[in-house]
């Protein structure tokens, strides 16, 4: 069977279905990132492979600084999910000859400054040539506290689900200049253990239902909620992917205390309760859309 | 300018010239691999990527399994040339979509073959689509006890130039099948402190030249003492490239001892020395040859 009829997530499932492990890996595939032990008893070691392509995640015509910020933000996006600070980068490109030098220059600015906001040290990289598109692949290191770690995997029945800022849209410009919530993740996580969390890069109709499986629950939704940017219905709020805010979910007790809490922290951003999470897996809206790598809709 | 006139060692400079660095990196871009501190203050991790492509390090007719087991021994091959043990791995494909769920299934059983011999654990990766060429993006970190660490700038005049195994002819299939020189660079830097290290990946007559430019010392080369593989010319050993054998030097007080144990240690594996180390610079034949990714020769 190919590809385009597998779909990404059964693709995943199956070259990882098998994998052996060992007692010093606390999170395997699956999750935004790997988790594995260190020498410091209190602090995991968080470890991300990203790679972006041209013509997929981006176009030769668009800014080389932009795309060298997106390579680097959508790694970091995935280390402030699980509640961590991202540390060190590895890039790998993979170029065409003919590009001209100045491209890649360019491109490590706008590298160079998505790590130096997000307190990223660039530590190496490799550079192969290619027939075909561009595709840079990111690796990136990060350290979390053990008790500051949050999982897609510990959402329960009737925890509410929330999303940072407004979703859709984003091929518009926003997918290449979005801010990775590493600042509002850390403080969620010091302040309020969500019992789930992710980075939404596919699209809510995709994510949202990753998390609700790996939680082992299903969910309602609350369409007319979701925070929406500005001219897109809900439908491309829940399906053009790309949106980088933080999807996660949180114990009823403390809803009031957070929506207080996180309006006096970050009160130009957005906060949204769009559902909650219900007992029976088999309950959430068959979702349309979302971005599925090989899937050919 | 074009890369294809810039080259690649000149690219990765001017990319890497302005990074900012931070007093947890030891070593920077340029080396096998990244080197940063841990919380162990006795160990250092070692940080790897490295992305083989279609038509360039392996054909698509060529068995999945094999392309797999290169792609990850490429990487550990880099970590064992700075004294270290390889440790986690992570996984990043761009796939076209009409290949076959069957092909990366094979691919992933090469993967964990070459895991599972050299004590690798795969914690994670991820999948994206490509109109191009495959795309295999490895990230592999490390650990190295400080005083095992071997870089390639420690190379000191006087020094004897040394390489395990044959050279030459790799493309005949050796290059998918190779076996990193693990437990080989462990025994060295156990018992005999190389004062550098690499790994052969772009061919000797590339990949001395960059150790020797490192230390800021020259070479002389012995070019008939060039271990060289069946029917493979002295200019294929130099040129050739893939053997992923070590190179390495060390003081010549200690040069007796090494043949000694080496031949005890490792009776199945070749080591010769071929050369040493000068005190100018600019002592070295321009040799011809050896893989640059992006000059068209």
């Amino acid at each position: 069977m190919k590809l385009s009829e597998f779909g990404e997530d059964a693709l995943i499932r199956v070259l990882t279905a098998g994998l052996p492990t060992t007692p010093e890996v606390i999170v395997c595939p699956g999750d935004d990132c790997a988790v594995v032990t260190t020498a410091d008893r209190s602090t995991y070691e968080l470890l991300k492979t990203d790679a972006i392509v041209e013509s997929v995640h981006f176009l030769r015509s668009q800014p080389p600084q932009k795309v060298g910020w997106k390579a680097l933000a959508r790694a970091i996006s995935d280390v402030a999910a699980m509640g961590g600070l991202p540390r060190f980068a590895l890039v790998s490109l993979a170029s065409p000859s003919d590009i001209e030098v100045g491209y890649w220059r360019k491109f490590y600015q706008g590298l160079t400054k998505v790590a130096r906001t997000y307190g990223v040290t660039i530590v190496g990289g490799e550079t192969t040539r290619t027939k075909g598109p561009i595709v840079v692949s990111i690796t990136l290191t990060g350290l979390v506290k053990k008790t500051h770690l949050v999982r897609r995997s510990g959402g329960r029945a009737g925890d509410g689900i929330y999303v940072t800022g407004k979703l859709g849209g984003s091929l518009a410009g926003r997918h290449l200049s979005f801010k990775p919530r590493v600042a509002e993740a850390a403080w969620l996580v010091r302040n309020f253990r969500p019992s789930a969390m992710m980075d939404l890069s596919d699209g809510l109709a995709k994510d949202l239902p990753r998390l609700a499986v790996a939680s082992g629950v299903g969910y309602s939704l609350d369409r007319l909620a979701l925070p929406r940017n500005r001219g897109c219905s809900a439908e491309q709020a829940l399906g053009d992917g790309e949106d980088y805010e933080l999807l996660f979910t949180l114990a009823p007790h403390a809803a009031e205390k957070l929506a207080d809490a996180w309006s006096r922290q970050f009160p130009r951003l957005r906060l949204t309760r769009i559902g909650q999470l219900e007992p029976s897996p088999k309950v959430g809206l068959r979702l349309r859309g979302g971005f599925d790598h090989f899937r050919v809709d």
